[in-house]
């Protein structure tokens, strides 16, 4: 058996998401196909990160086991020829059989961006917040969900997940060009986690929650005390640690 | 009569262009039948640049006479409720009745955006050239062409063109995050000339074309010794100068 581990850029505007989904585009069966159309094999992919519709990546890991050898370099040009044009392979390589895309990460980096004015080229990309934001209040809850925290309070109510502490190893906002983005690492990522942080912390850069309340959100570990979920199109998954 | 300046962004990719053609959506006639719509007037807009199909804008300005009085705030804000998501107008104001978004400008500024590496997120944004490119190479073609010159050699053959001198203010190759960008300003533009200069450029760059070549094609005055024009995806109007 080989392991190939593959990095993914895709624009997820017109995807439903990564995973295969009985309706619509899914990144993961664009992917297969395209796997299946130049191996001859049906192969099964795991993802670093199940993203969300709407959602874009631009380090994205998958990886799946073959039963033939392949030709790494051949198979990045031949994906690239074969896949649609919203998702691109920017990296095939072998790895060991025992590496995991999911599993065997050790931290995640996604990027949140916002547009302060309206956008047409950035339209898919950002969440345009209109409102007047005070940046030292979103840095400051930046900072207050740094280091190991019960992310309850910002993750969707799933049956399969143990326990919802994270390692968050650096969280930041900043000016990059026009956009304002909330940078961050953590250990692992609860579905819906980072959306909702951006929501929560916009609540507060606008003066409609305090700093205060943001800090008992986070001690709440009960979603419905946080904002709502910022739009999916500003969430970009950045890269993967192993 | 009230003389109204728009300054507006759009994502040129499903537009044949910004005028109005048998054809296909043009930014003009959305705009225009977005102002009909708000003003009950059939007005007639004027652009400072005729973006072609697939070229984007972050500062395009558009203006248009109305016969009666408008209150641009609200305008501004009806505009963007009307129009499509892929043209948003980012300013309204009122100016002298002998301003022309065209023939006031007094100079323009235009980026073209090259990625290095294929892209699913700019894919619509930036040209994927994969050769390895010296950037020395370019920013001396850069360089070469500032001042005043006749770029007959980087025009699209026209009949309405009195002459091809132009003055090129600034022109310069430079990173910005995973992009190579040609960032250049002049007095005026002809038709197709960012596009032909940096398709000229890369055939420098990638050491097809000498940049002694380079010079005797702006020498020539000829359009047939110009390299391919570079794809319109990765071009942007980005501001106008009056």
């Amino acid at each position: 058996m080989q392991n190939i581990k593959l990095t993914l850029e895709y624009d997820g505007t017109n995807f439903v998401g990564w995973q295969v989904q009985p309706n619509g585009r899914s990144v993961q069966a664009e992917l297969e196909r395209s796997l299946q159309q130049i191996l001859q094999i049906q192969c099964k992919t795991n993802a670093a990160g199940r993203t969300d519709s709407g959602v874009h990546a631009r380090g994205q890991i998958a990886n799946f086991l073959v039963p033939k050898s392949v030709d790494v370099v051949q198979l990045l040009k031949s994906l690239n020829g074969v896949l649609p044009d919203d998702i691109v392979v920017l990296g095939a390589e072998h790895v060991a059989e025992e590496f995991h895309s999911r599993y065997s990460a050790k931290g995640r980096r996604y990027v949140y961006s916002i547009v302060q004015k309206p956008t047409a080229v950035l339209r898919n990309f950002a969440w345009h917040v209109g409102y007047v934001l005070d940046t030292e209040k979103l840095e400051h809850c930046a900072s207050a969900i740094q280091g190991e925290h019960d992310f309850q309070s910002f993750c969707k109510v799933e049956a399969d997940v143990e326990h919802y502490r994270c390692v968050v190893q650096s969280s930041e906002w900043k000016f990059v060009d026009s956009r304002l983005e909330f940078d961050v690492t953590a250990n692992r990522f609860l579905h819906g986690m980072v959306r909702a942080l951006v929501g929560t912390m916009i609540d507060v850069g606008r003066g409609y929650t305090s700093i205060e309340e943001f800090q008992e959100i986070l001690a709440a570990k009960d979603r419905r005390e946080a904002g709502m979920a910022a739009p999916a199109k500003g969430l970009c998954l950045e890269q993967v640690f192993y």
